[in-house]
């Protein structure tokens, strides 16, 4: 992940990430015979050590703090940083690779589904009413574009102000659904 | 553009879009040194004709269509389509090219000036207001993650879910705004 978020797909392959790893091109070849495979792995894996590790952590807003805006940074977090931006690399490449393509939707559906998950808890939301749906998986949108929006610039300050405004929007529209 | 979206950086280069064109690959790097030169000369062309046909249409939502979320499909449809998917490869591309990355930066904050005035401009709001900036910036957050999740399949359906709720919280924001 670190190999792509710093070099790009085209210089990361199992040979470059075997000699960054310290290990032989033949074991690494033997247990990832091509890149697809040795980034897939990767990606999953990093991914559901993410994901477990915000988990264990969601039932915990810091004494005080707000908890909407709490989750907003938790739920940003997932797309920002190094993992993101490995991810955005492989779905790039995904874009005009049809094998590639057919490896990744399954995995975006998986994670799709995780974060939605993730996020209902952080809220501490009904997930299953439709209402909500729109409104969380909204959120998980916008969460995307400001990840998308820090690649290339850091983008802390407009977000959080972004943040700010979005928690207090998504307060008022929860507690319209509770009523 | 489309050869960007269709086949990605790499396999987009000066020969390859000088043999699409029909033209002379000495021709084309006559006017286009570098892949570089040729890419964001296209994309900057590109983007702004997209924005100046937008701002065009910008005074007439359909009659007896919602305002609010008329604009927000004229606003996702900034970060969907071939313009978007080539932008995506050369943003991505720019994350571990420094030199491209520094011809990309002055024409992202360009392009993200343009966005925010357009938006303002759809949905007829003070722009000058903070509290504005913050609502109708997170709205392109917004747009632009929507455009993400739809490079790999197609979302449309999930999109327009997400889109009718995010305008029904923009009526209401805005509403308070203006109070």
């Amino acid at each position: 992940m670190a190999s792509l978020a710093e070099s790009g797909w085209t210089r990361t392959t199992v040979a470059t990430v075997a000699a960054r790893a310290g290990v032989s091109r033949g074991a690494a070849q033997h247990h990832f015979p091509t890149r697809g495979d040795l980034v897939m792995a990767a990606l999953k894996h990093m991914t559901k050590v993410r994901l477990a590790g915000l988990r264990t952590g969601q039932a915990v807003p810091p004494e005080g703090s707000d908890r909407t805006r709490w989750a907003l940074d938790q739920l940003v977090g997932l797309y920002t940083g190094t993992l993101f931006t490995a991810a955005l690399h492989v779905w790039t490449e995904a874009a005009v690779d049809a094998g590639l393509r057919a490896q990744v939707i399954p995995l975006e559906r998986t994670l799709a589904w995780a974060a939605y998950r993730l996020a209902v808890a952080l809220l501490d939301v009904d997930g299953e009413d439709p209402r909500v749906r729109a409104i969380v998986s909204g959120t998980l949108d916008l969460a995307r574009g400001l990840g998308l929006a820090n690649v290339l610039t850091d983008d802390a300050m407009r977000r959080s102000r972004v943040l700010d405004a979005w928690a207090e929007q998504l307060d008022q529209a929860l507690a319209r659904l509770r009523d």
